[in-house]
């Protein structure tokens, strides 16, 4: 097993251990991160509580409070640099997706986000409802994929029409402030809680 | 298979079907709800986006943003009455734990959340740095078992030391306000998002 600067690096970031110790953390462990870690605390080089997060980008939490506290949303945006993040622009997009998230809840990023088998099942529902309704058998498949379509609509952040511009969708707003600040931007992740709600 | 109507009434709930077709949903799904919800969703009978939540607890959902948006916390706290939810104290409540998430990063809610994986991996570690520093066999059971209680302070958001009280915990908030409601309160779920973080 070889030990590589890279999961040195990696074990150092994560508990602020010296390089030395990392390395021979990782001798001792076989290359495994987790018990690596735990060589470190039984030798007292590195608490549990050092395990920093690794800030790799720049961009922005937003959160929104809805309906009187009743749903809230949580949003991290990425973007290149810290200058872009601090702008209004920026921090008006934030808010924009943030409220958008409280209104629309939304279950995915993006399509890719979206497993095969939630695709199949989807599909299958399609082309039975079409069945039932006794459409053609040579337009089943073109239906069923229309609906497919509007669904990802309905489910993904980035192809959802934006609340307060139906004529944009949340991508569009994305791709606009991509082209006036020439930085790649992102949503990394969201979060919506719903008063009470069970969540599957 | 048996469809009792407790599972009639979840699936009523979820879908907003009748009550005929989700008794008849079930038996031909043999009481399994998820193909039960695909049955009526196929005849046409519910639609994906019906599926409610079921709000079964009052309270409040709070957000907060720290670091100029580096940080992001959100929690939801119930309680038994919308009056209650209301008052300012609750408010209050919400907006502090909301704030105690964003500066300690609690990885729990309570002790009992903690896996018994995770307590074996963290009393390994206790004894073995014990042992590193010769501590007398007898008493090595009784120092991991402190530390064990330190982590649990450390690491879940009831036992935190509250960041503007150093004498009360979240617990201690959370029972002052219980006695001053009446109520049933508490600290359903949380989430936190720290710019740039690597989620585990």
């Amino acid at each position: 097993m070889e030990i590589t600067s890279d999961k040195v690096k990696e074990l150092r970031d994560k508990t602020g251990a010296g390089m030395m110790d990392c390395k021979k953390a990782l001798a001792e462990s076989s290359g495994d991160l987790e018990k690596a870690i735990d060589y470190l605390r039984k030798k007292g080089a590195a608490t549990a509580e050092k395990r920093a997060d690794r800030a790799t980008n720049q961009g922005l939490v937003e959160a929104y409070i809805h309906a009187g506290g009743r749903i809230g949303s949580m949003v991290e945006i990425n973007c290149e640099t810290d200058f872009v993040a601090k702008t209004d622009d920026f921090k008006s997009l934030a808010r924009d997706i943030a409220m958008q998230i409280a209104a629309m809840n939304p279950q995915y990023i993006s399509r890719e986000q979206v497993t095969q088998a939630t695709i199949d099942r989807e599909m299958d529902i399609y082309r039975t409802q079409a069945r039932n309704e006794k459409k053609p058998e040579q337009i089943i498949e073109k239906i069923s994929t229309g609906k497919l379509e509007k669904y990802y609509q309905e489910v993904c952040l980035m192809e959802q029409t934006f609340i307060k511009d139906s004529g944009k969708t949340i991508k569009d707003l994305v791709l606009d402030m991509m082209s006036k600040t020439g930085e790649k931007i992102g949503v990394r992740r969201f979060k919506r809680f719903h008063l009470g709600e069970i969540e599957s």
